[in-house]
């Protein structure tokens, strides 16, 4: 299959936090971070693979900072890598504190996804072409995480 | 106030089109949409004009086809051009056809945006300068739109 | 196809205006408007074609004045004049201040939808019986309101 | 207090039943009608009292048919009776099966709501002129299912 | 059939009170709870009969004291009786007042639930094994509830 | 401070699978399954601190097998271990398959929360009382994942 360059899978969410999103001090919860994380993470991996995925799994994420109603929050990301089955889409979150103040970083993680058939079984995707100085490395480092993933996953079962 | 470039206002938002935003045919409502629209524009300003904005008008709107359950959406903005208070902010909408499809034009608009104190009370706004040749355009044609806009405005009280 | 009386398609929806409808000032976003407008509009259009509808285009909408949340939003409307497969909606938005507070206008637009088969396509609706004298006003002027959005939709493409 | 006619609070609702409400057989859950149920009694308590309103209670709801996707729900109450700081609502659930299908009754029920000062003490309303029929009939009742209602609070201790 | 022991269909489920589910007084919808306690009550339902589930109707509820933005509800429920194809499930709100704060009852109440098939058509259940004292006491007294309802049904119609 | 038993901040939460959740394959976002598994970890560490709580972070969470509209999706938590004012939450998810179907374990992770004040600042925690043997092993191997997640962080600045 034919290498696709990593810029194709692009993608980028800014969205405004609306008290649904928040909790009684008004910070957003984590699990809403996560939740735009993944979602921004399909895209690009669908984009990629031109195939539904599904979500294999998440790194660790670690929240930098607080995010509060009214901020606008902003997700990028991209492929940096392939297997057989599985992308690994790295994740950057940004935080706008308030109507066009400074940004943060407020979360940075890596999601798996697998591409999959009507059946949801695994299916084999093209390999990431990566051209800037960041997607190359992150290419490079991309199997030793990988391969730190799958340890886990069998210490967890 | 020194001129803000059109790029500095620049909004992306990616999303999935999910079922809360479909009707039993599985094609996304034109509220959906607009929403979506109103949600990017207030973004744009506020990068804009660092500042809370509420939303004076939305010109007219026509969805040209359809937009699927799991096609994903595109909205880009930037504000074009500034009266006093006000803004014009340029929303284009995109659709890709299921995962990794080809680009669709779904809609194109115009929203104003007007930045607003805490008592919400129009303020002033600093000046777009514009630097692509769209951009230009844009600001171009620009004080045309917005008298169009007045004289309808008086036509519907 | 035997006309349906304006009346048979009228439709109301009050609602309470919630937290996930308003930003950070406490006011509803003008896409929440906009959202409610498209599903009334959309009942309406059910009501008189008796068949699935999609939003074609809406019209341009001006909001006149700020909905606060704890506000009672009712959006009205009826079906007000037909084409082959269109329908022009007439679309008014009030405003209750707090509970029970004075009536204001905050919008009025029109929206058309198409009638469509379960293919999507476009199929034929009933005329339109206009009976009072605002239900005849409104269809009398219609022709020259749908001549202006067909100008328009060219010149957007 | 000067008694407020009935008509004065009647308040529709109609709305088109969507994915989140449904669940997988496309039926909607019983538990989406009552809020909306709750949502709509408030609004005509509100209407009534012109003050914020809190639900006491609920008298008990039959289900009498199914509700699918795309079906239209349509709510309409008013207020029946008051206490000195309590308002009885009559709520009518009706549904239109598929765009323009025939009307069928979905459930009929009464609920009881208290008008509340900024500190969220009870506060006395007006009482109500029933005008029609209907409205004298349910208010001429209402004494007799207050008490009833009295009695099983004190059961439910 | 075998009979199922109440504990099985026990299901619990504890959430935080966010700004969607509250009035401007911070305060949450009764509609809010009725649809808690009717998700609840299907989730213990299912896990009696193992098949799809309807509401059939709801008790009276009453709603004892306000529940506040941030607070911690907590929904118990379990299936105390069967008729031929209908499970009457208990249902009990708890509300913890802020962060760990001390747990008052909200709410008390039954729901009836009809075990269908693909077809929404009743089908048979097995009936309850009660083991506690409450599980004993309630499966006792179950009959003469169902029997006002039958006749509160014919009433309402 | 005196030391809290374990079984005090345990939390469930059961909840059905429903459209909104769910891809146009039919099965759930990781995304929502991530923001369901921080809510009950917030519950908990609630219930322990008795104060508001904010997430520091989520180790890395594998999906074990896909969850399907319909399911019912159990999030079960309790704290593990406490720093000085940060607890380490212990979550287990498990699924049903479709009404009264076999439970399969969906994913497990550690969630860390932070007790803070209404200023936002951390506060100081009670420690943990365990008392079964997995509440032992899981407290007796804490700090070493807290090692970890220490370590973890430093490189992801
Ligand atoms: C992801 C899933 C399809 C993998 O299935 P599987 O039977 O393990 O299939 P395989 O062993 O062939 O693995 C497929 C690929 O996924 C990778 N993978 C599996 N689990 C992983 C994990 N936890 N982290 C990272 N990669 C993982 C494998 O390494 C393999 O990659 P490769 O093809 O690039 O070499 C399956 O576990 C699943 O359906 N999980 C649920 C997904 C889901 O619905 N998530 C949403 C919330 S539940
Ligand atoms: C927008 C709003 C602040 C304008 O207030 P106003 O009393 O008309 O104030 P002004 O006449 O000073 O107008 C302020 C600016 O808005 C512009 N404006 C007002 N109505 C407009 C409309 N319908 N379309 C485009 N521009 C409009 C004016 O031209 C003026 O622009 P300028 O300062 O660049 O010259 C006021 O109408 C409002 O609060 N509307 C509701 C906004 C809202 O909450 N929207 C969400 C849904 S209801
Ligand atoms: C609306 C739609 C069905 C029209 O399709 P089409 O190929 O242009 O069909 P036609 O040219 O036969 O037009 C059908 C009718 O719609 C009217 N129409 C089309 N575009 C319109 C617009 N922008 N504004 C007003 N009327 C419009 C035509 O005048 C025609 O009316 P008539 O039958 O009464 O004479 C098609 O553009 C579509 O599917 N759009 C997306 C609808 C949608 O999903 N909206 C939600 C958000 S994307
Ligand atoms: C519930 C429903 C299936 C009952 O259908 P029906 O034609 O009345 O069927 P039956 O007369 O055979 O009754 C089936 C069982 O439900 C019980 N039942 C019916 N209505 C009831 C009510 N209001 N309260 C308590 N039990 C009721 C009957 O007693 C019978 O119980 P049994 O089999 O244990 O003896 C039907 O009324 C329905 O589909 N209602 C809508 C359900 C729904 O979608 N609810 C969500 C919101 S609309």
């Amino acid at each position: 299959m034919k290498p696709v360059p990593a810029r194709q899978s692009r993608t980028i969410q800014s969205s405004i936090v609306l008290p649904p999103d928040t909790n009684h001090l008004g910070t957003i919860f984590g699990g809403k971070v996560l939740a735009y994380i993944d979602e921004v993470a399909a895209i690009a991996a669908m984009r990629h693979a031109q195939r539904p995925v599904v979500t294999a799994s998440i790194d660790s994420v670690d929240f930098l900072s607080p995010v509060q109603e009214g901020d606008v929050l902003t997700v990028e990301s991209f492929v940096t890598w392939t297997g057989r089955t599985s992308m690994e889409v790295y994740i950057q979150v940004m935080c706008e504190r308030g109507p066009g103040g400074e940004r943060h970083q407020t979360a940075v993680s890596f999601v798996t996804m697998v591409a999959v058939g009507e059946d949801g079984q695994p299916v084999e995707v093209p390999p990431v072409q990566p051209e800037t100085e960041k997607e190359k490395e992150l290419y490079r480092t991309a199997p030793e995480r990988q391969r730190i993933r799958k340890q886990r996953k069998y210490r967890s079962c």
